[in-house]
């Protein structure tokens, strides 16, 4: 079996046909909407993440601000920052840009959003309604991984609730951002859902795990841990992980956590890196965005 | 193999003894504790769960108050109770008995809760900072789970994090307040923890994955659901559930998920029902009424 790459880039173009169709029907209700990012000092990740975001605003004519604070700025600084922007009607969603610099609690910069802005998900009440089960905002990582998934079975044919119903998920790593959510996400799917860690790969037990996996979901940001091995045959796998590592001569090179080479011999179906979640993923941002202007409107 | 029957009464008794010098340090300190439970309308399971907090509070003399309103009180009237235990500073805790008559948003409910009195963290910031690993309170039930695990763990003379580490733990049942919160508990054990429900039952999957259970966390609320074939030999069943079935001639007798006379001989370790997690769970809600205390302090 030679797995069918899927192409992240196609999926998320259509998704922007559908992002346009709402920001119009958004903007016609009277809502306004606008991204803002806070970028806190220098990170090759966070940096490449904002070029993405600035090209999909701008795709989608959504406006984006960039806010750029020195890597040393006290905390007090960032706060005041977020509240400003809590308070600018002209700004429906707003993202801290991950890592924060150490000095700087991530949990206390989280908590100061304004729930309603939050369009990551970040703050403790849009964690606890996604993990409850009604969610106000998907992240959009893990979004964006269910998104690829009902994608590709509607493209295969597959009925999504009895593929779902029949599957086992397996999900590697457990972040905040996406592999949390990823399995309270399979809740609502009725799907038999696993999570592991990287223990299980210390201790050498990845495979028994991952080879359960009818979904296999990725996201431990550790290049090509996912083997052919690890893999079941036929099994649809997910590559979440976005890793900058060295080329040749120094080139700074993406790779996902998921050997494609290798995998791709033994899965039904896989998403590549670059070219897979990513791209699917900064529509989503831009489609909560406008989602937070709808929800700005019903709170007026 | 005959399985031990793990004693939770025994459990509860020694928890009894750590909660009651947390509330004399609380007390002396200057803290303020009390409970106050809301039921609305007849239930006969939470009439059972009342009877067991009003015994646990007085065992511990923690104040205990129970507001007891009309089945058919309109939501502004249930609100209005709430906002006033709210700002009454002899209140602690606050707990609203489930299940919630249907007239009732149960979302809208618990939203309404002032989360630092929210000692069942079902306000959704409390859900979220138990998802994102930081929790103000882990949910009774729960909790009990694993203080019965750990309990008997030292019991048995192993290392917890040994144990965990090397073990799979599979959660039968997803509500928001026991199946949910048992599998972010164990995010933080760096087991493999799998979430199913009973669509698996359905499909006749159960048993392909609950047999790969070291420890096997059921509550499913589905009297007998799980008998010796959905069993790993060797395992510790942990039953939380309470089901109140017809007896002999009428009587209400309650059992647990798991059938325990057939369990017994395939497991390692069980615990009972009644007689098991509950007598914990009763516990650990006074200790978080308590613990309510102190942070009610450090916010004046």
């Amino acid at each position: 079996m030679t797995a069918q790459v899927i192409d992240g880039r196609k999926i998320a173009a259509a998704l922007r046909e559908v992002v346009a169709e709402e920001r119009d029907t958004t903007r016609a209700c009277g809502g306004r909407f606008g991204l803002t990012t806070i970028s806190i000092g220098e990170n090759a990740a966070a940096s490449a993440y904002l070029r993405r975001i600035e090209r999909t605003a701008e795709q989608l004519r959504v406006p984006h601000r960039s806010v750029r604070l020195d890597g040393s700025s006290p905390a007090e600084e960032v706060l005041a920052a977020i509240r400003e922007l809590n308070g600018d009607e002209s700004v429906s969603g707003i993202l801290v840009l991950r890592p924060l610099p150490s000095h700087l609690d991530e949990a206390k910069v989280f908590a100061a959003l304004d729930p309603v802005k939050d369009v990551e998900a970040v703050h403790p009440e849009n964690a606890g309604l996604l993990a409850l089960g009604t969610p106000r905002y998907i992240p959009s990582t893990a979004a964006a991984v269910y998104h690829v998934l009902d994608s590709w079975l509607a493209d295969m044919g597959e009925e999504p609730s009895a593929f779902y119903r029949g599957s086992r998920i397996v999900v590697v790593g457990r972040s905040n951002n996406v592999g949390k959510p990823a399995v309270s996400l399979a809740y609502a799917k009725q799907s038999a859902v696993t999570s592991v860690d990287e223990w299980a790969s210390v201790g050498g037990r990845l495979g028994a795990h991952t080879r359960r996996g009818d979904v296999l979901i990725v996201a431990a940001g550790v290049p090509g841990l996912i083997r052919a091995e690890h893999v079941r045959a036929g099994a649809v796998v997910i590559d979440v992980g976005i890793n900058i590592v060295e080329g040749e001569g120094g080139t700074p090179c993406i790779v996902g956590d998921v050997a494609l080479e290798e995998v791709v011999g033994r899965a039904r179906a896989i998403t590549p890196v670059p070219g897979g979640v990513g791209p699917v993923t900064d529509v989503w941002l831009i489609r909560n965005t406008v989602l937070a202007a709808r929800y700005a409107m019903g709170a007026r």
